[in-house]
């Protein structure tokens, strides 16, 4: 029988005080005592105290339950958590689906809510029938069946995917009104499992020539990227699966690129060929989709790397508080440039913060859950988080971003982003009744 | 633009020679050149050459896609990939839904194939109505809502449980001829977020006198099983959402106990009271049902950490070799002690060993994926793992295990475990087709 050692007493009422504006308490109030002393330390106790024996017998413990099925299904009281779909009766033109990050929690996106982007429709491919093959500047073009790439050595990692047009409503002049789904709903986190692309490669023979290849997907659309041999020779994969199991469809069943860090678009799903060549290809996505806009009208020739972001999503647009006392800031940081390093928090626009508190074991271009303690005085309070990276990439400040990235007028819709790769600051405004709105400050 | 330095040359041929008997590689061969240096090493390529442009077009690249739904169903391909169960329609007696790992790779278990045991049918629970009540010898009995719940500081861990009778079917005197779906199906993996317990106790103010809390669900069965306090001090949580999502119905929707690394009864489902006492309350699962028998007819009282275990999931029966060459050997490692410290696989039943790598990052008391990188020769082969935590424990050979716990006549069926807690070695063998066998050696 396992005795862990009985924990240290609670520390005294005045160890955590507030560390930065409007109620931010010290993350450190998460080691010990937790919200005990965070309720001492407020006078605010979330829970109601209890007589001896308050509870009645509910309905569900008085008869038998439901039977066991071969997958299990959510409670009907979650149909409400959704992906929110831009294109619902499946029009010819994109189809984007969004993670409601308002009505999750930890760093796993589970799968049937990852984000999905397909250009045209999702295809239904047999698994017996799909190729892979490599070719090109190779010295022995290879083509695969998803049993022989089973056989290959796999390895499993978490990665978020993000949209390069995520967050995209945030180029606009005005804050959009709108939820942290409808914002920042094109980025997932999940572990996939796959064979390394550079084990692949090797025994393909690359040509040392070849400094690009292409990935083309199975999907009408066809889509095809141009990615650097030298990330397909770092952490490239072919992953076979998304938490467990096999890829969902719209993420790329049977298989599909992961680059981990990359934007989305190029993290090919149904991945179908890779063509070692010596230049980029400048195909349709690479050339006029995903080249982001600059100011002076120049644009961006290539914008690889999902760069250092963070927001907060709980509390948030449609999460109102309840009554002032503590509440818990928790929100999801990433960098495709590595493992996160620091988050910090503002309860008051900006003008001070508290460091918050990281979800471990932090991993290197994964969703990382961030949280700070904070005791709502019933006031007005504008909320932010700013997020820095391993390699010392800070999360940009907006007046910083926008003069540097530019804004627009219109507000983007789908099929049409006017920039992408948005990656300052979100702030959520909250009002004396505890609603939450998307601001700029 | 992200530029990741290029990888260096492969070794040569001979860097990666077998380092334990009947074909098993060196495990660093999966830290350069990968496969193509295994291939190179055994002579045989997985991948068929292919000529510079094989692939027709599929159905699937020549029209439209489907149209994407609210949440990501499964491929049509995939409806065979679905839990077993042990009482399909559900009659008055207990329900398992066994993971099927076979058909799985990484270390995540997705919500919808988590393993389930419930034993009057999983409660339909309102969660606006469901409470949860701290009680007996504390100072401030409390009430908590899920909404109440969801405001204190939240924590994210990966944690395995399992059910104590997982494995039961190694206890019986001849090898039971089923997949490891039928064998270990009961233990599953996912991301558990939630409240530390301690949190909540601390609030409560536990009576210095209180050794114990018994837990006790809101379903019909009823289940209430006996914790020690420091246990509840230590890393247990309140859990409210599973791989990101809320909790699964049949994973104690709206909220259960997560015990780390203890038997999976005791992490009670439909959590409804928390009551301290002073000394265990002997319910009917602590004191009948999970207290394994030992060959003198004595039993264990308690029996609360599932020990350090390892199985083989890639071969298993089932999933046949396609003639001779590379495979890649993987399986699930996990201990209740801790990290999992080191897996050696044996493919000639146990003679000799070779280390296998550990999917990094390795977390406390949650799966490890170990793999191995084997040639097999087309002729017999028995497999095994056998795995170490950090705490020291090994897990036990077969011949000592059966002579410290004993064995049975009867195959256990479900509801009537003759025993618990296997977690000796698992032998798979191999025979010249490429079949796949579960034998004792």
């Amino acid at each position: 029988m396992n005795t862990p050692s009985r924990r240290r007493s609670t520390p005294g009422l005045d160890s955590y005080p507030a560390v930065a504006g409007n109620g931010l308490l010290d993350r450190r109030a998460f080691m010990r005592g937790g919200a005990a002393v965070i309720a001492a330390v407020t006078g605010y106790t979330v829970a109601r105290s209890a007589s001896a024996e308050p509870l009645t017998d509910d309905p569900w413990s008085r008869s038998a339950g439901g039977i066991s099925s071969s997958t299990e299904g959510r409670s009907r009281f979650e149909e409400k958590v959704v992906r929110t779909l831009s294109n619902p009766k499946g029009e010819p033109r994109t189809q984007h689906a969004r993670t409601p990050h308002h009505l999750l929690n930890g760093t796993i996106t589970p799968n049937r809510l990852h984000f999905t982007i397909v250009h045209n429709g999702t295809p239904d491919i047999d698994p017996a029938r799909h190729r892979l093959v490599i070719h090109g500047m190779v010295k022995r073009p290879l083509v695969f069946t998803l049993d022989s790439l089973s056989r290959y050595p796999m390895e499993s990692r978490l990665a978020f995917i993000e949209c390069g047009g995520n967050s995209a409503p945030l180029f606009s002049l005005q804050p959009v009104q709108a939820n942290v789904q409808a914002l920042h709903g094109l980025v997932s986190c999940a572990e996939w499992t796959g064979v390394r692309l550079s084990t692949l490669l090797d025994e393909a023979g690359v040509d040392p020539k070849a400094k690009w290849f292409i990935a083309e997907g199975s999907d009408t659309a066809a889509v095809s990227r141009s990615v650097p041999v030298a990330k397909g020779m770092d952490d490239a994969m072919v992953a076979l699966y998304q938490n467990g199991e096999r890829l969902m469809p719209g993420n790329g069943y049977p298989m599909r690129l992961v680059l981990p860090g990359y934007e989305g678009n190029m993290q090919v799903k149904f991945l179908r060929r890779i063509k070692l060549i010596d230049q980029p290809a400048m195909t349709y996505y690479e050339s006029r989709n995903y080249s982001p806009l600059l100011p002076g009208g120049k644009a961006y020739q290539f914008y690889f790397v999902q760069e250092v972001k963070s927001f907060i999503t709980h509390p948030s647009p449609g999460l109102a508080l309840k009554g002032p006392g503590f509440y818990e800031i928790s929100g999801i940081a990433y960098s495709g440039n590595g493992r996160i390093a620091r988050v910090m928090v503002s309860a008051d626009g900006g003008r001070s913060w508290a460091q918050a508190a990281l979800q471990e074991p932090v991993q290197s271009k994964a969703f990382t859950r961030f949280r700070a303690p904070w005791r709502w005085d019933g006031g007005p309070a504008i909320l932010q988080s700013r997020a820095w990276d391993e390699a010392g990439n800070a999360q940009p400040l907006r007046a910083q971003f926008v003069a540097e990235r530019g804004e627009t007028k219109t507000v983007p819709s789908a099929g049409g982003f006017p920039n992408q790769h948005y990656n300052s600051i979100t702030s959520w405004a909250i009002d004396g009744k505890g609603e939450v709105k998307h601001v700029y400050a």
